[in-house]
């Protein structure tokens, strides 16, 4: 069966896995204090001009969110997100089991405007004390629908949050996807733009782990604490600086992403010569086409993939391409959905 | 100046303070185990046909909804309110801040339908452990919008909550005003439909104090620990005892109601008859007028109210009565909105 | 029979009932945002050099506890108390309910100490983010033992909580008993000594109520914001004003506290010459003697009184006096105690 | 350097990570609903008579005790653990983070005893709905000092346990090493005589993990909600089961334990032999002896150990062993010591 389900369906880059191999009998000082640790930060460090910033690893992303957003704010205080965002779906009440209300906006394209924000936040002053205060903004890049913000939208979110004073957080678990996605920005960019984000491992070759970069120094302090409350220290934890590591000491970071991207554009590409609808043109790994029941039927029997949304119009599917799909994998989808199209028209 | 603010704005009904007067020397065991609460409570009790409902003294409405919601629901389940509900909006993200997530749904006249709770039920049942669990379904009666519940809708609220095995909890914060709207219902029927639900004082002539009605007996046991751990139970409880005591002994829960009620009603009358528009025609005693800019300004040098909302047609208005309310303020009133329209054509 | 079971057994004192019948009908604002309440604060403010700290009023010990302490700790940090704090004990572990640790230690005499507090926080530098972050220190003044911390007692934690960076937040639920027990110090010491600190009017003669103070700038902003979320913001705030308006006006929070100290002190002499036991020497309005069985039975039918706790030398019981006391029921108290001594040597 | 630290200083036993390598490219469901879990989960449950248990997979042990603890008590229950207990020190106040309170009573060699439990209960039964309400037992075995609970020890705090209604949770972390330790109970006992117990991996040869077991069937509903809220299920959690699988389809969990344990016996003997005191005698894989200061420098110069407390007559240290360390080391490290010792004489 064809695996288009998620792009964590299987293990880790080899290079990972090499270095897990090589480095299994080595003894390690617990808890992210290890010289591999060290390594993987100083090589993400490195990807900005700012080396201050600080870098930890988490194994996962509900529990980063969770402690990101634990950490960073008050009891009273809220984070807008957009209604399909992560933390206000997915992560079954994580972020309100911290005692903090996220605050959802309708999206546009799977994304957050600087009017959505700025409409939030006035409703909020207008009675304050009794409305929670907003104090952060979420976002995911790439989104949960597979879209990728702008230079100039970023400029602009950043712009506004300064104005309103609210620190922006980018949930990067697709992060890889979002910047080989054809944008002119850089990690980089993203350490001027955010106070603080997060750079996926998990969906982007490595086992598990999700590597946090806070920008804003007035959120550095104590950040571990929080980690370790939160259940986020690992004992072995230069296993998620072995996964870093890997992914960035020769940008496989980067290949990787790219060839999932490019896996998802030839489906894209041929999605849409085949004339099959879309919920919304995806830029990434993730490609949401609408399939009738017959088409649904046919591909289920023989593709692994997510049924996302029922609509009217028809049922909306999403295919997924990862590090680990092939140009033969996504030859024979192509296939499957050519043949699924002429069966529709029995 | 007139004040139709709110209904919380004055002191209390004669019969409570002259109690506090008479038993101000009198000793009493602390927290609510006294023996005005008792018969407070037996009052109450004496209201349904089941006197087995366990009946708790609380302060105020937001630390009620608060330790009624915590206490019964475990960390991963969610309540569903409409988007207008209370502890949606002006609590502060009260409800979020004991770990609870808060499902809103788009209010229909400021009111939940089954329909909307059978919907977001199944988007919930459909990706399941990642999402929260909706476990209990939130209305208040009257509403935020002054609208209140028909017999038949509240049934049919109960059946679906039934079906779906969730608790019904009504937040009763102004329920003299909602039962007395010329509704076909009693509290010995709020009994038979919901789970849980409270009395409001604060709001219907008490100087403080909400009593929760516990129905459903799976939710009654050690409710005391909640109040006491959510700093909801009073040292000096009998006070809340008088409120109800005073509420309930000569039915001044209902008169005040309907005074309040009636007062309101002769406002909207004149409102309608000077052909002012409304957001939502009111059934009990908060109404809500859209008026222009000359009659705003005009009305706010005379009278106390509050600006419920800025839209374009207007600026959207509330006027309140409470059990304080006089006819000759009612009256003082009507004149001034006379005036005002009368302005409005110079 | 005679009341000694606590100092929250009876209403008010006569000059707050007056008030709150001479303004029942007034209109006020909510939420504590009233003249009155605005009156309260200044006549508070007034006590202390420092015009600037932030008063606000609560309507209990265990809610602006919680409130405080949630308000002004990140999640990983945690509170030093002694054991026998209230916050420790009789909470129902309110502060664990906001996500806080309570770092107990054992207490002298009811109190803190320095050393215990360098203890404490050096154990917790050990092994650092792997425990707790000790940032509070909370002390009870009178303590629960009826013991009051002197001056040089106050200015030693006052230094050491400035060596080590913590807040030093002292619990007043009887905070009138300890300043009129004799010490060299008043409110104005007080806001020189803690970040946090708030007097008590429910155990001092209110109907309810604590005045929160707030010194340290820091910790000031969005307190309300908490207050709200916490269900610790009344919505008749004026009511709390009206208490503390009562208690300052002309200075019945001193007067009060001190007959209520003259009023033990009275009980302690006599139960001295009468060679019954102490677990303590108290200072204030609480005092602990301990009897033996057929004392206990005695004093039981005739006097309405707390067991304290069963030690195998006897049981310890507590009096406790209060605004209330009067001079017969004092007397009447020292007869019964002559008796059941008398019955003893039968 | 010789490595005594800690029993996760290195990666993980040749079969799992053979495992690992062998289905990295295979596609799986995510978060633990795959073959491989469902497989580990079997050979666990064949472990036992009962095999309708349920088991879960949870990476670590802080996230472990927060989940179980978070999903089985209601807020105002709270749980008894001895002042040594893991959830009562090194966790950051983790269990708190959730609401509850960690009851500390003193330890009896790293152990809690049934007399220790009904005097804490008793305590909290007094003044009843003031305290919080003790609902469950934590045990650690092999406990933090490396001591191990008997049969008859267990059966007692099992009894004592349904005696008074209370859970009792044990935490495995080390439960491999207590297991191995010559006691006469196996899985089958423990899930005869816990609520819930959990199997450690990560302290016994695994990468990562822990395996949670839920006897008691009142606690079985829902627990993966919990799970997900907390952060605590895994994108790729067939790398769990891959743990789990490794370490019992040959049983190498016992072997592994059973190595470390006897590995750890040598170098106790050898201690005994040299004369060096001991905080307490291990039945398992840590040691803690008591070196004098000029021991300490020079043994600190060659092994890699944990300095646990600073006591007057010495230093306590703790060596650990594993399923890593050889018997190179240990002849090394006791040579070492017979150094230290005679340096000690110079």
């Amino acid at each position: 069966m064809l695996f288009f389900r998620n792009d964590y369906g299987q293990g880790c880059i080899p290079e990972i896995l090499e270095q897990m191999n090589q480095t299994n009998m080595q003894s390690h000082v617990g808890y992210g204090e290890d010289e591999i640790c060290m390594h993987a930060k100083q090589l993400i460090q490195s990807k900005m001009v700012d080396h201050t910033v600080d870098v930890h690893f988490i194994s996962g992303g509900t529990l980063t969110n969770q402690t990101v957003i634990k950490s960073m704010l008050r009891p009273f205080e809220a984070v807008i997100s957009c209604d399909t965002g992560h933390i206000a779906t997915h992560e079954t009440g994580a972020i309100e089991a911290t005692g903090h209300k996220v605050i959802t906006v309708q999206n546009v394209n799977g994304k957050l405007t600087p009017a959505l924000i700025q409409k939030s936040f006035d409703e909020h002053m207008l009675t304050y004390e009794h409305l929670v205060y907003p104090k952060m903004v979420y976002i995911s890049n790439a989104t949960e629908f597979g879209t990728v913000y702008t230079r100039e939208e970023l400029t602009a979110l950043h712009e506004k949050c300064q104005e309103l004073g609210l620190y922006l957080y980018m949930d990067g678990a697709r992060l890889g996807a979002a910047l080989m996605s054809g944008v002119d920005y850089s990690l980089n960019d993203l350490a001027a733009w955010c106070d603080v984000f997060y750079i996926g491992g998990t969906k982007n070759g490595a086992l598990m782990g999700e590597a946090v970069v806070i920008i804003n120094d007035s959120l550095k302090p104590y950040f571990r604490f929080c980690m370790k409350q939160n259940g986020a220290m690992m004992a072995k934890g230069w296993l998620l600086g072995i996964q870093f590591a890997g992914l960035f000491e020769n940008d496989a970071f980067y290949t990787v992403a790219k060839h999932a991207n490019e896996m998802a554009a030839q489906i894209q590409d041929a999605l849409f010569d085949l004339k099959y609808p879309f919920l919304m043109k995806s830029d990434t790994n993730q490609i949401f086409p609408v399939v009738n029941e017959n088409e649904y039927v046919f591909l289920k029997e023989k593709v692994d993939f997510e049924l996302w949304e029922n609509r009217k119009e028809g049922k909306v599917i999403r295919f997924v391409t990862s590090w680990s799909t092939t140009q033969e994998q996504v030859d024979a989808l192509i296939t499957l959905l050519k043949q699924a199209k002429e069966l529709k028209e029995e």
